[in-house]
């Protein structure tokens, strides 16, 4: 079943290493069908270079197999909570790449210091609070979307697809599977950069003009836009 | 027309992945023909691994499209302020690569600290003032041009073939587009030096001697050039 | 003799150059056989290029060379000394990984960040002390050895394969030598993101929390794990 | 004539490329044959892509081209005043390496944090003074050699096979161009690695103990050397 997007899953996975976004099997792409209520999620624990299309593994969204040989990713449970919570993506990225995670292990958002990341985000990509202890405990993947969801209480997904979750790395999303790579491969040149600017300016960089974040999202994603490079 | 400036506006596109200077299609590479008026430059949102010297759209200096299936980069009034306000250059690069777009978003300019600047570079990299907000709102990427036009007013832009725009990235040029992508790689490659000097030295780093920086420029460009590694 | 276990000492030495581990012939991999007490490791001073599974050098638990045609790594003892003190371990790697080393120069054992330490060491990567002069003057290579037995005097080095030697580099270990370099390579993710990680809060990053360090670590290794991207 | 010589030269300078230790044509490598009294050099300006072993250039110890050509790299007065002065030295370096050339443009040396460094150059490895107006304005090529004559006039180049020109970038030697070239690779590890040393440690950073030192340098070069990884 689902064997296109089987195959669709399967290639944004191979991504991840193809992007230098993943070392050996640090990460997963997964993807929704929501005609059907059923996601497509890379098994867990396989290589990159053994696994193929039918590897992929189908789950409901209470996140229980519906099909596959292996296990789901033991995120998958993350995966499926931002699913049910936020209805407008399709396709979402979870990786341990190199800047995002600094700012993982920083608990620092990755504030908008210049038009590339206004491109893509409005406005800064946030860092989820301190998970408890008893969050940790019981139900730790699923809670993991749950501080996820909490973040973006007043904040449009859409429009800043992707979140730094503290301690720990990036999510990143879009409206399917290749958006939410690009997403990925984004998040990490504007982390790296973000990075490389607060080091430089001993901290006390200010965040771009307001307006310049807005005409630059706007221009390419507004209701007017025109951008391209 | 201009299938000769298409295949070279082409090619020198092609070298801004090589080069390790764009992720996806973040750049774009243009050329003048200065005695027909008419400017060549890449097409907006065309991934490199499609496109073909065809793709590349000829504009004129209104930024009016003359020939082309594709609309130009939205860059494209940048380009065409450049050409009409520096005389002498011939091709313009414009792209976020990492280290010159570090230092936008520090709002800073790239100072002369070495020899590798100064064989390239006469002084330092100026970097751009803030936009107003009116001209930001109203024809953004024409008055990009003028505020890099207002940086250069007592700067030869022949002795300082780039630029930073404040909070966006870097702009280089030459007499042709080979030679503005040399030099945006030579922007890179002086951008990173300088941050890590200045890191290095917690700020306290002062310029280079300003007779040595005279040697080196003046030994590759000046009168009496004799400069070959 | 241990035709078997040579060709795997060969295979894993060559991912040092893979992984981007090694400069030159700096590193080196051994394994042991557990029931004849004799240790397989890297040949010295040859290059990756012409390195054969046949070069590889046997020695017993005193580094006396039982078979091989050119002398073991100067590293020997160390391995050797490691080896007799830490009886669960089959495999280890030395390296002067950069980012590892970086720590090493520093003296400072690599913190615990985030998840992807945890997934892998249970809390900080410890930093030996500074060696005696007589122990660096005789028995250099055995001593150390010994410093990094000593700094495991109250840690599982089950639970933390890897350690940081002052003034030097890694080392790494595990079941076997294949796990050994897995560890070298997760060793250089994290100290890479711990720098990164330290730079970027002016060293007033807290580690993560406790609970968070002990979930990522037992969810992958503890009685009941489950993890797996 | 000395066409062995010449291949040996052409080999070494394609290695700079190799060892990404050049960008365009930003380095160079010479060698001497001390019978005859001549040197080897990289032809000035030519593409390394274009070279090939007869474009190499001979000059005599007054750097009078004998044969070749082109026109001998403009930096030519510099390597023959080393091998005048240096005369167990065979083999000589110059590149823009990135992170070497860091520490030329901060105006320090590279100092000695760990054993990587203390495996080929006892102790630091120094930086030249600031040279004066006129040595810059007159014979300056010349005058680069003559200011790293005296920052060793109390150190032994064949202990120290390099140093950082102010302002400039690194220049490495050995008893042949191929040792050269190692040398280049090396100083450039250590320099990466004493960078991110000093940044990690806010400038309080020790050198490492001097016993170590002596022990790494001497266990490798010294009248009982029996080291090899």
């Amino acid at each position: 079943m689902l064997e296109d997007l089987k195959k669709e899953i399967y290639e944004a996975n191979m991504c991840l290493p193809k992007y230098n976004l993943v070392t050996f099997t640090w990460g997963n792409v997964s993807a929704i069908d929501r005609d059907k209520g059923l996601v497509v999620i890379k098994p867990s624990g396989v290589d990159y270079e053994k696994m193929s299309p039918e590897d992929m593994v189908v789950v409901d969204l209470d996140g229980k197999v519906v099909e596959g040989r292996y296990k789901p990713s033991s995120d998958t449970p993350t995966h499926v909570n931002l699913y049910k919570n936020f209805s407008e993506i399709g396709g979402i990225v979870h990786t341990h790449s190199r800047w995002a995670t600094v700012f993982a292990q920083a608990g620092r958002s990755v504030k908008a210091y210049g038009t590339t990341q206004a491109d893509y985000f409005y406005n800064e990509i946030p860092c989820t609070r301190d998970m408890t202890e008893a969050e940790i405990k019981s139900d730790y993947e699923y809670n993991t979307g749950n501080v996820i969801i909490e973040a973006f209480q007043n904040l449009n997904p859409v429009y800043v697809p992707a979140v730094i979750v503290k301690n720990h790395g990036p999510f990143t999303w879009g409206k399917d599977a290749g958006e939410a790579v690009h997403n990925a491969v984004v998040l990490e040149e504007v982390a790296m950069m973000a990075w490389n600017t607060e080091v430089l300016t001993e901290h006390s960089v200010k965040s771009m003009p307001q307006e310049l974040m807005e005409k630059h999202f706007m221009r390419k994603h507004g209701a007017n836009a025109y951008y391209g490079q």
